[in-house]
């Protein structure tokens, strides 16, 4: 979990607003190799990278009927370590502060992420794929084909 | 908003959980051409759809600085009008059910929609950008740059 300690010069903060406008459900988790976000991969690689786990709970097992029809898929994931209330950040890539709309930074209002993958395999309810860069046990929110990947 | 009604043969509805795991912020809305469903286009586009006005509200207006360096963005908004309890779904196309895992449909446990944009524009608070397909007033929850997109 991110703290106060990870605040970096430049960087500004902003007061959330005390109620959420909309909920999410986890339906599912995500395991991978990466135990430490610094472990991670900055990008997740499609063709080559390992082998991920996505496990999907009831209700939902059964909105995987047909997804063999589908090669490449659309993970959409929560970054649930990252705080929310950064609205400038200072990479440490290079230190220049701007604006979390023009990052793609983990740390932003809403901690969504989108992946691209290639789905390698099935295990009852888990979908085996390539393409992930999270943390092992990250809370899954989505699975959908990609907008190119028509069914065959 | 979605009804009853609308349930198609084969489509299977199961019981949402009593608790959302997560809480989103709409950090702002979405002004669009499109004021009933049925007019959204299928897909937008980047190059040559019309152009579209992405309205951020305080206090996330300052996490705009520094967006001119990118040219294109994802844009991830929340499909408030959509029931989110169909496991199984019958598209209105085919008629033919399957898992909601393997369509593109805006229903689903999480309506997250995610767009590929250009922007053409800024005036203040306001991206003006090409390549959206939603209703108007949809919720905004994210704007990145898309993976591709170096700064310049």
């Amino acid at each position: 979990m991110s703290t106060k300690q990870d605040i970096r010069p430049g960087e500004v903060i902003v007061d959330l607003p005390t109620n959420f406008d909309a909920g999410v459900y986890f339906i599912g988790r995500i395991q991978t190799p990466w135990t430490k976000r610094s472990d991670c991969p900055k990008q997740g690689d499609a063709e080559n990278g390992p082998i991920c786990r996505v496990e999907i709970d009831p209700p939902w097992q059964q909105a995987l009927d047909g997804i063999e029809r589908h090669q490449n898929f659309q993970i959409l994931y929560w970054m649930d370590q990252a705080r929310r209330d950064i609205a400038q950040q200072s990479p440490r890539s290079d230190g220049n502060t701007r604006g979390t709309f023009s990052l793609r930074s983990p740390v932003r209002p809403n901690p969504i992420a989108s992946s691209a993958v290639k789905l390698v395999g099935r295990e009852g309810a888990t979908l085996l794929v390539r393409g992930l860069d999270c943390l092992d046990g990250t809370p899954l929110i989505d699975v959908k084909p990609d907008i190119c990947d028509h069914a065959h």
